[in-house]
């Protein structure tokens, strides 16, 4: 640790601010590379706000709690989280701050250095995901003042998936829709650029081939990779699509959202906070959006929303496998990706006449390869590291 | 023809009312089975109403135009057909009338005798389908009053694919919907249901094994039949899910719809316009909705456009393959499926990789089988009949 600091060559700060909370990493830089030496979070902004800041072995280096009822807001947070920092690591050097910005629009496919001028486009694109995006951008915001000599730089969960091809993208409306701008975009890019980055050494083979990648936690999507580059992805235009999420429905019928408002009175708001908040694994279990609750339970619905759960992955692996011409191995990543063994069992036995065959004690173990060494679809579990993506595009940005 | 006669044991109509026509086609029922005899249309029903009506071979059996800028509606229309049928066949002994109905929701899994308290329940599910339920129900409440004594049989779009187990059925939305109906329902089950019962004859591997059948035309959608049962299907909910149609949009993410209200401002109704008639191939190309124009315009959108339509095929029968855990052929039908030639070597082409290899010249001529013997992935095309199929249940319905 004393040798590597000596080499340091400054931090860098990943920022991740949602509707409520705000989290933060601190990357020291050196020849080597990067490495985490803090992270923490700020949440319950909005009515009983905490923060905790904790070392890489998740030993806690400070805390504080604000009065409840409270509404702090990303503001407040933020100040306390460069105070908490120069308070823990006085004379710090930072060098930049990477933020995960949700949406990059059909102009950022790589990450960007703020300017004013870019923070006006990045607004713009406040009705391409105004549940996200404001949240995003509003440190971006308070940064330019607190700190303003240090550089920022957005990182976007749409940047790579760039690289679909326009039918891939493409809803089949009225064409001017889609030069305004209504096109799937696809999201957790950064989640997927970080797989795409480790599978070279984890999985040589699956680097140049055909991969589907499942980033499954709360939110979840699953992303077809053909030689490392996005082809496909099962979110769309907004974070509702493709597979069952926690509590968001995944793909469903347009016509149902035009039902629920034409025949059922329901405002547009209402369907979008039942679609976002009450659906998904909540939705059908009745009990949590929590996969570990749903696994340990024995009521039917919760048994019910698990198997719809790896139904709607298989189906999508199906679509993706179609999309590439084939498919050559599988990789399980996000909080359950890496740790619900039962999900990945249940997707692994369904491809069985695809000739995928799991090795149950590697899978149980959560090992990197969960495959046989005889399956003609290799599957790993590979651990995802956003904010990591996030240090790196940071410093690469500082260089360009 | 004369011996035919003689043994008829009398006719089966068959009646198709959508929002401004009214097809009908008349079948003689023998001991050899039915035969088609005559068929007609009443089209232009809110403004320039005519009717035609033809034997097997097309030719011209009578014609009528009502005055233009007339509002006819189904009522006069029915009243016709039945009048003109009267002065072509005198005498005719009608058995039964069949109906082609959207929806049968969740309770009707088989065709029904309709009686006054079966009408009620039908016209109870014009919610789930408003825009065309209204319109097939019109001539069964009329046939009541103009031929009483005359049983009707209703034949629903979504009957055959009651067979899909819960999961393929079921949004993840809160639960309580999916009990109140809000479910996959799937579509062109009479034609489906038609070309399973071909399937013996014409291809008896499929037939016991897992197909993926495409009913191709105006409205599209494709179908997984393992051992000829239906397991699921493009279609959602609505007729606006899954392929790219002529207008109609496929498959778009829901909060497409939200963005375009809460956005956008436009109103629900503004947008159901806009996904049913100002969508699918006709939104892409900006040229038209018909594929045989699409095919011959050399117009990079029309190109798009069908490329769209292809792209979108083959992404669904990899989540239909991988629902029904392989895919051992397909069959094309409906008007693209059975005539669009350059669509089916589309497909095809883009399932080499699982073994599909196109017999060109049989694909050319539109012939039944379409792939080389050596094809690991055998391809039909399949001509439907879904005034057949309605007619086969009608009788069936009589003997019940």
């Amino acid at each position: 640790m004393t040798d590597a600091r000596s080499a340091s060559t400054g931090m860098v700060a990943v920022v991740n601010a949602g509707s409520s909370s705000l989290k933060f990493s601190l990357f020291e830089c050196s020849a080597d590379g990067l490495t985490l030496v803090m992270r923490g979070l700020a949440q319950g902004l909005d009515s009983a706000a905490r923060f905790e800041a904790k070392d890489p072995a998740g030993k806690v280096l400070a805390t504080h709690a604000w009065e409840a009822g409270q509404r702090i807001g990303h503001d407040a947070a933020l100040h306390h989280v460069i105070e908490a920092v120069r308070g823990l690591l006085p004379g710090v050097q930072l060098r930049a701050i990477g933020h995960r910005v949700v949406h990059g629009g059909t102009e950022f496919s790589a990450p960007e250095l703020v300017t004013p001028e870019v923070l006006e486009k990045l607004t713009g694109l406040i009705p391409l995901a105004p549940l996200h995006q404001p949240d995003n951008l509003a440190p971006i915001r308070l940064a330019f003042d607190l700190l303003p000599d240090v550089p920022q730089v957005a990182c976007f969960d749409t940047a790579f998936h760039r690289s679909m091809a326009p039918l891939a993208q493409m809803f089949a409306l009225p064409y001017t829709y889609y030069d305004e701008g209504l096109r799937r975009y696809g999201f957790h890019g950064l989640s997927y650029e970080y797989i795409a980055s480790r599978l070279p050494d984890v999985a040589p083979a699956l680097a140049s081939g055909r991969a589907a990648v499942m980033h499954l936690g709360n939110g979840a999507s699953a992303c077809g990779l053909l030689d490392g580059r996005s082809i496909a992805s099962t979110m769309g235009f907004s974070a509702l699509d493709g597979l069952t999420m926690g509590t968001r429905c995944g793909a469903i019928d347009p016509g149902v959202v035009l039902h629920l408002i034409q025949q059922r009175g329901m405002s547009a708001a209402d369907v979008e906070r039942m679609l976002y908040r009450q659906s998904g694994l909540l939705g059908i279990s009745g009990v949590s959006s929590d996969m570990r609750t749903l696994l340990a339970s024995d009521e039917p619905r919760a048994k019910l929303a698990v198997e719809h759960f790896v139904y709607r992955i298989v189906r999508e692996l199906g679509s993706l496998a179609f999309a590439m011409g084939g498919l050559d191995g599988l990789v399980f990543t996000g909080g359950i990706g890496e740790h619900a063994a039962p999900v990945r069992q249940r997707v692994v036995a369904q491809m069985a006449w695809f000739g995928a065959e799991l090795d149950a004690e590697a899978n149980a173990a959560n090992a990197t390869c969960i495959t046989t060494p005889a399956s003609r679809c290799a599957v790993y579990v590979i651990p995802t590291d956003e904010e990591l993506m996030i240090a790196r595009h940071t410093l690469r940005a500082l260089d360009a």
